[in-house]
């Protein structure tokens, strides 16, 4: 794919159903990124995503907003400018704390990914 | 590797070499992501890299400050929250504008790295 330059604002976003008042924009998709993707999250105040595993793993960073959030056996409370790295298969959640909207870059590799919600089959 | 949370303060800071004025912070390595590196680059003003090539691909998102950018033949000016693509192999250069920091997030493949500067053999 050619070079490209573009601002977020003028990619789509798109409710994310796994979640709640939560949102995803897919800023560099595996149609242009050859080997991984990179997407934003927004999530409003009261939003979330319940616990659930992917198979693919997380890099992410926290741009605004604070969160709680479950890896493993451990929670974490994170803001901007946090840097996370998620194993695949690791359960995980996310809850926003406090009244700002929580927003964070999440790349993953260009391979299938099964999302599983904790306690589901 | 198992999960981890960092914040961007307790990682260490390198000079890159190529560019002036320009720093460079790996955030996630491939001693911890499998597939791809999550990096953070500060331009202070007056700074930037000149033109050159990289055997890897780049997917970068601007995380503050205004830069003048060439991509092959184009120039862009870029600012906060706007999202670049650089194919492998395209000349690209990088110029700070204003009195502001430039710092965006720069993500690669876990591949061999050839930086080649534009009119060197």
């Amino acid at each position: 794919m050619p070079e490209s330059v573009k601002h977020v604002n003028q990619i789509p976003v798109e409710k994310v159903s796994a979640g709640s008042h939560t949102y995803r924009q897919v800023l560099i998709g595996p149609d242009e990124g050859p080997n991984f993707a990179m997407r934003r999250f927004i999530m409003e105040p009261g939003g979330g995503i319940p616990a659930h595993t992917n198979t693919v793993e997380h890099e992410q960073y926290v741009l605004r907003g604070r969160a709680r959030i479950g890896i493993g056996d451990r929670v974490y409370e994170v803001k901007a400018e946090d840097v996370l790295y998620i194993p695949v298969g690791v359960p995980h959640w996310y809850e926003v704390l406090g009244g700002e909207n929580f927003e964070f870059l999440c790349m993953v590799p260009n391979r299938d990914d099964q999302i599983k919600l904790v306690g589901s089959d």
